[in-house]
């Protein structure tokens, strides 16, 4: 495991010692790309039906046509090759039943877009034949031939290691790689529970938000607009004003009710779906781990293999090296995922906040015209 | 019961015909009184404790001490001389227990306050001598007397009828009686229900308001925090902006959660304290409407009366007066009662909005202060 052929140049992962510490080499200009306009496709003359999403990278601005079944297929090479290395998320659950529905289109789209940009923001899938294959292939041959190169592939599993290449930098310590490791086991699971607690909240602010608290906002304008027909079956003169408020009041609460119902699409919606990417990335990291301790076992055993002639003292120089440069690579890995969910809890924190601060300000404004509505005193 | 002496001119209580039909007549200057300073009193050597509250009449200036027991027998003095005509709320319930608690003791206070507001408001009470007595009596002698005067006085029940004056208005039909009657009754039940409805709508949301919506605020306040400290413990560098602004946003939601369950107490509460209050004035009409249905009952069958030697023509002709004197009072106590429900839903519902306002821009102003604190991108 520990002894694999050195790669050839082009292939290097290089990683470098940034302020943070061990940090990929990150490609000068970002790689991003938009999936958009789903459209339903046939084959077999029209006896299978299919959705099929246009891919745009901003490296060619060129669409390409992907169906899920091709982003299933780009996950499983991802995570061939570089699954022991960096943590390839899954992508969105796949569906049988309600699968041309458009709400439910449109929220895979949602989602593959999130996935697709994580994919793209990570250094080492960015510059992957295959991803570039994925995303910019010529044509229907360019894209046959890749696949099939890409199937063939041997370069996977913990193949990674021996393409991963720290250069310059010192092999680090077997202690200290255990305990950058078990800090970083311990982080990803804090941020797991930290996550799926949040998602809980989310999941019942949710529920609430759409279901008994419209509904006694519902009750509260129907109860004011109640009274205002009442009153107005008075027969006393000269107490229109109030009742044409009330009603006013009353449909502001009903309005209250629509906002309330709709507002977590407009906000809880993206805090959940980043959560839910979250959650399903720090779902990969226990495996990822997991790789570097048995790594380091073996490392630790080295005196003792030499000894009993199990491995000879240059194989336990070589193993030493591996388990550092993996080290090298979770460090990375790791300062990878920190910058990246400072950048994505910063970014949904504030959409999510922006978005309540319009609610609220909203709710404020209807409430003040509805006052106002009524006889100053 | 439709025969009685004529009034004295002093004690007459005029009705007019004013805009909106029968009124009565309203004196210059309205009455009114502040019920203040709750204090701890003690009889028969400390044995008995009792809370005494000031009354601070508009016309004196000068504050008497009365305990509940005074107010309740104000009550009954009152139901006695004027609640065939005039629908004289309950007062606040009763308590044994825990009356000398503070809570207690303000919830009252406030609803011995709405009670004598109401009724210095009405011109027939308001200028009563037993009322006027209780707000000014100058000493403890006077006040003796004075109630010992106004318990032995027989100007009660219906009597009252033969004290209105409906002067220089013509006889009123009996079928006009009682489709006023009629139409008087239906609203006042259909108001019942209206009033009811928003009351039980507004319990639920009081306590939607003070236990599950703010326990939910809390959850999510709490998991942001909890976030927060977890991405605290990344031993990734320069992540402070994004924790300290994550602790923020989930303290904004702590307090969120106590605004929510503090806001009842500032709108809610009025709101549900007036509707409970013409609740109890409802409940009244019932009572007064009936004793007017029997008297025009009898007015209809006048002339099988006369026909049959039971009572006199002109027997006949001082019933059908007192009937439409009946109903000019009817009219007249209609004409208060939506004169003073017009003010007081008018303003009850202002300064709930007006509360409701305030509350929903403060959350606005603290979750606009919360998003700051993100890193702007």
């Amino acid at each position: 495991l520990l002894s694999k052929p050195a790669p050839k140049g082009k292939d290097r992962l290089l990683i470098y010692m940034g302020e943070v510490g061990p940090i990929w080499s990150y490609p000068e200009a970002a790689l991003d790309c938009v999936v958009a306009d789903p459209k339903k496709g046939t084959k077999m003359y029209g006896l299978k039906s299919y959705i099929e999403y246009q891919v745009s990278p901003n490296t060619t601005n060129r669409p390409v046509n992907h169906r899920y079944k091709h982003f299933d297929w780009l996950y499983e090479r991802l995570l061939d090759k570089f699954g022991s290395a960096v943590p390839i998320p899954s992508l969105p659950d796949k569906q049988v039943t309600g699968r041309f529905e458009e709400e439910f289109i449109k929220m895979r789209m949602e989602r593959l877009q999130g996935w697709m940009t994580r994919m793209c923001r990570h250094p080492v899938i960015a510059t992957s034949e295959v991803f570039q294959l994925f995303l910019s292939y010529k044509d229907e041959k360019d894209w046959k031939m890749g696949k099939r190169k890409a199937e063939k592939d041997e370069a996977v599993g913990a193949m990674i290691f021996s393409t991963i290449d720290p250069e310059g930098l010192p092999d680090l310590d077997p202690i200290d790689v255990e305990h950058k490791c078990e800090q970083f086991s311990r982080f990803t699971r804090a941020m797991d529970d930290g996550v799926k607690d949040l998602l809980t909240v989310g999941q019942e602010h949710w529920k609430r938000c759409t279901g008994p608290l419209p509904k006694e906002y519902q009750r509260i304008g129907k109860a004011f607009q109640n009274l205002s027909s009442v009153f107005n079956s008075s027969g006393y003169e000269g107490e229109a004003t109030l009742t044409d408020a009330l009603t006013q009041a009353g449909k502001t609460y009903e309005d209250i009710a629509l906002m309330v119902a709709e507002q977590p699409k407009k906000d809880l919606h993206y805090l959940m779906e980043t959560n839910n990417e979250y959650k399903g990335l720090l779902g990969c990291f226990p495996d990822t781990i997991g790789v570097h301790k048995s790594a380091i076992e073996k490392v630790k055993e080295g005196d003792k293999l030499v000894a009993t002639s199990k491995i000879t003292p240059g194989d336990k120089i070589t193993m030493a090296k591996r388990a550092s440069t993996m080290s090298y690579a979770l460090q990375a890995e790791m300062n990878h995922f920190h910058s990246n969910r400072i950048y994505d809890y910063n970014r949904v924190m504030r959409l999510y906040l922006e978005e309540q601060v319009k609610f609220y300000e909203t709710i404020a404004e209807k409430l003040k015209h509805a006052h106002s509505q009524f006889t100053a005193m």
